[in-house]
């Protein structure tokens, strides 16, 4: 099968690309010997998690609970929830563990904390610290985090942070003062913990740019990263990696011509409506325009307008687009995680014209 | 079931306030005499196209050739494929067609329609006409619309157009003004077409606005309109319906707590980054959030920010949100279309809390 031969919209993943974004965050985190815990958020996908976790500690991060109970299935039992945990949500997590997973939650709630304790079968649990995002967790300093490590008691495990708001860092020094902020703050809670008599054993950290550009991760125990695997227009704005490192493309077929610009059969639905690039350097629209092959042979078109079906492709001026009904093209996504996520599979490639495999994803809840 | 048992994130769709938005459109139409062809590109489901087909022709229209699979698995043959074609498309067309489907293509391109009459087994076709939008389409006065007719040959069943610029209009006048280019711009292309000798029994336009608005429809065969049957803010905004009309929302979990605002399950994923209802009157943020019974109990608190698994609400002042971790809201959607998309089935209500059936999406492509 090639990828003239497939239909579309659909994705391509280049496995050379990937690996080697993988090999770049697992070499980087080497030098400080701290191990990953790759955020399957983005690839929900088991052959994708197979070769993010190796070398590593085995350990891998989710968003959903079905992602948990996919990889649970094939095999992966260390899993971080790594988003608030409600009490109705306890079941499903010790149903997962009473069958050979260690799923861990997270909480930045008394109440919740204390029905974590109280569940006929409770989950290790950590609790939520804020450095700086101002989504989830407490402060490092808040009185509230020796509340519910009290609440929570033995089934406490230690302490995670997200520094989300490194997205809106534009260079390497500010993702490295974002990095260090969200390493001392986490590592400042776990040592309050253990200072009043508490076990922190995971004090886990971590986004792709502060990964990538944190210059010291003393304290920290694991760290969490998952878009640094597919990358995306946003993170190459935002330095974590370059255009090249995008591994992930939706390929589309030209569906109508008119001068200047086509219509493609990848819209909204198939791109998503992600627009993050919108507030950085470079706007790319809903994605930058590839030929066939994955190269930027079209300059810098870009789809400018995306209805639910319909993308809009804007030619460069200085690349005329002039290619007929049923000419496939690749579009690299504004953010891999969104445009992912309406896709059911992957058509794999090795940088060529051939699928080498498809892989399938866990998507919904 | 209740929709306090459901696992959150979720889509509950209320039957009722679909039974009425469907009968809406239906009497709307039924006064000019004119039949739907309803737009199953929002809702994807069998259960609710048999709602919208009762007391119509019978024929649907639809966004992928996998709703077309789907549809015509269940027994629906008159479809309309509402996506220009392309040659490499027309085998899993003709597949269909030759189980008994009756798919119709659409195309505005010379060389498509060449492939189209050559094919071994070659679809209606209708030809697509620009009235305005400026996505797709020829204008009716092009005089390509009879070189592409002379190409269809046997195979041109009329013309289509679709008035998705009537996005842009904000009161019933701007709608009727638009439906009228709309219902004049495509009657026209046909009048064309048959003083050349042509057939053109099928003369379809149609969105959710224009089907609402138009103030006369003759010489219009059918109409195509989808949003209608869920609602969103944003049709609300531009006044299609009103904020009671939306069927569809999203059932959400509370996942943490901060003064003036509530951390739920549901994020860019659940909700989709659509932001249709910034260029909106009013701007909702990613949704407006409601009790668990569908109630504005909480005023004006809007989802605020949306990462992808979690949304921030943001309260109005004068209706505090004192809800604790696992309490449910749901959430009312900028563009059904999309936050559908998401999910693979519909918890169905009938305005209370019980949950009477579970129905079922046709996603991807």
């Amino acid at each position: 099968m090639r990828l003239a031969d497939l239909p579309t919209p659909c994705l391509v993943l280049d496995r050379a690309i990937l690996e080697r974004n993988i090999a770049t965050m697992a070499n980087g985190l080497a030098r400080h010997g701290v191990p990953l815990r790759p955020h399957m958020k983005t690839a929900k996908s088991i052959d994708v998690a197979r070769l993010a976790t190796a070398g590593q500690q085995g350990g891998i991060t989710v968003s959903t609970l079905a992602e948990a109970e996919y990889f649970a299935g094939h095999g992966i039992s260390d899993i971080l929830y790594a988003v608030g945990i409600t009490p109705q949500k306890l079941d499903q997590v010790a149903k997962l563990n009473s069958v050979g997973a260690a799923v861990i939650v997270l909480t930045d709630d008394l109440d919740t904390a204390g029905a974590i304790a109280a569940h006929r079968q409770p989950p290790r649990a950590l609790i939520e610290i804020d450095t700086g995002e101002g989504r989830g967790g407490i402060a490092p300093d808040d009185g509230l985090l020796l509340e519910i490590a009290v609440r929570l008691g033995p089934y406490l495990a230690g302490v995670m942070t997200h520094a989300g708001h490194s997205y809106a860092g534009r260079s390497p020094d500010d993702m490295a003062r974002i990095a260090e902020a969200e390493r001392a703050g986490v590592v400042h809670a776990a040592e309050r913990l253990r200072a009043a008599g508490h076990a922190a054993t995971i004090v886990s950290m971590g986004s792709s740019p502060t990964a990538m550009h944190a210059r010291r991760l003393d304290g920290v125990t694991e760290v969490r990263a998952g878009v640094y695997m597919f990358g995306d227009l946003f993170q190459a704005e935002i330095g974590t990696h370059g255009v090249d490192a995008i591994a992930l493309t939706v390929l589309t077929s030209v569906i109508g011509r008119r001068p200047g610009r086509l219509l493609v059969d990848a819209g909204g639905l198939a791109l998503s409506k992600d627009r993050s690039t919108a507030d950085a350097p470079r706007d790319y629209g809903f994605g930058l325009v590839l030929d066939r092959a994955g190269a930027r042979s079209h300059g810098d078109a870009v789809v400018r307008r995306a209805y639910q079906e319909h993308g809009v492709v804007e030619a460069d001026p200085a690349h005329p687009l002039d290619l007929p009904v049923g000419a496939k093209l690749r579009i690299a996504p504004n953010h891999t995680c969104m445009t992912a996520a309406a896709h059911d599979r992957y058509f794999v490639v090795e940088g060529g014209d051939e699928v080498v495999a498809i892989w399938q994803r866990a998507n919904g809840w």
